[in-house]
């Protein structure tokens, strides 16, 4: 498996062709961006411990009947994955207020959400990734009903999975944020990372939290924060 | 019918009470505000004109099997409704690309949408309406499931009366906000107004805007758009 040309080159990520058309190579950088990349930063350690806690998340959700495009780690930095059309149409799932949810609606950080809340945004970094909703996805050929809800189905259980498992790891799992991808025969399966950042973790007994916010906010320790979070999500309970 | 204490001054109307709890008297006022109340201004006839718009529509609403708030007009500025809880999420029906849609997700101005978009938003001012979804209406408060079953039903109900309707009068009907309040024994009905405050009106040949876009937006014209939109809603055809 050897690495082909840069497909793409994100935030926090570069995506490789490989001699498979049906395989491509992830690398972890240790880049981060917040507030749509208006605010960068970079820290060491950060690309290994994404890539680390992603592929030992992936393959337990594969097992608990979610299809993801994860098929190996293969160092420090990289994954192989399964090669896909990401959907345009980026999906978070919240448990608790927090961050823009609670800004834009005056609800404050904290308050748990008597239901889960999905919401869907247009994948763009030009317009800031937008709130949509799934009439406007399909209005503007964004994406397919069937799939859509095929998207939500699996956006829910991966939620059912993750609470539970961060639970028993002492983590309160706020929120996070979900990309899906279709591969050549139109299945979808679930892409990108779930990392510290993509999800909202607190420390279930201080609220501490653990998690890119702590870059976003300027609160310090976040080397740690992330170091933290990859052992707790590793460790036998 | 005597008029009792003012309920709420808003932007545009004021509610009174009346000597049945279940009624009240909706005036509307010559006043006009945009971009959450940042702007503001005023004409001589746009209450008359709206008045008369929505009382003029809400009838064969009714008759189309939509159940409304409206009972009578009463004067140039007054009509006698039904009192209802407003339901705090404000629908926004949309059949082309204009205003917030089309800066927030960048299509352009005049495009058609291949299917009718519905966007909640929750109603208030100090927020800004901010876009919601029924995911966040549920887990808020905000509405019951069931509620919101009957709201999205209906509003797409409404737009299929009022887009031939508009048709016929020459003028396309771009998008629209509608509000829905219960009734004591929890019957959803249409509420508040129809009008080219709440509307997006374009003439069908010139493209011309009928409607708050004239305000909004410094255009000019904007006594003669609202007479116009009402001796087309009113003229036989
Ligand atoms: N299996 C996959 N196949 C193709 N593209 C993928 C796959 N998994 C993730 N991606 C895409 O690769 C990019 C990863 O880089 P990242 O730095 O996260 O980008 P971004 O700045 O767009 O978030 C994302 O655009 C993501 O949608
Ligand atoms: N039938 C009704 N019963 C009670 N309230 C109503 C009814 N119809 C409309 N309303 C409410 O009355 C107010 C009308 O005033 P308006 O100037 O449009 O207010 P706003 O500035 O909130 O848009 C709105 O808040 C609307 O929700
Ligand atoms: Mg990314
Ligand atoms: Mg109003």
């Amino acid at each position: 498996m050897t690495r082909g040309q840069m497909l793409y080159e994100g935030k926090a990520k570069r995506v490789y062709a490989t001699q498979n058309p049906a395989e491509y190579i992830v690398e972890y950088k240790d880049d981060a961006t917040a507030f749509n990349a208006q605010k960068r930063g970079s820290w060491a350690g950060k690309g290994a411990t994404n890539n680390a806690i992603t592929a030992h998340l992936y393959p337990q959700l594969e097992a608990a009947g979610i299809p993801t495009h994860f098929i190996a780690k293969l160092d420090d930095r990289q994954q192989r994955v399964k090669a896909v059309t990401i959907v345009p149409v980026e999906v978070i799932v919240r448990n608790t207020a927090a961050g823009s949810f609670s800004k834009r609606l005056g609800v404050e950080e904290g308050t748990p959400l008597s239901r889960p809340v999905v919401e869907y945004c247009y994948k763009s970094d030009a317009l800031g990734d937008p709130l949509i909703n799934t009439d406007t996805a399909l209005a503007l050929g964004w994406a397919e009903e069937k799939d859509l809800t095929r998207i939500r189905e699996l956006a829910l259980k991966v939620r059912d999975f993750l609470v539970p498992y961060f639970a028993q790891r002492g983590v309160n799992l706020i929120d996070f944020k979900l990309e899906f991808g279709k591969l050549a025969d139109g299945t979808i399966v679930l892409a990108d990372e779930i990392s510290p950042d993509t999800c909202r973790f607190w420390d279930a007994q201080t609220g501490e939290k653990m998690d890119k916010d702590r870059f976003r906010r300027d609160l310090g320790g976040i080397e740690e924060a992330y170091a933290e979070m990859l052992r707790r999500v590793t460790a036998p309970v």
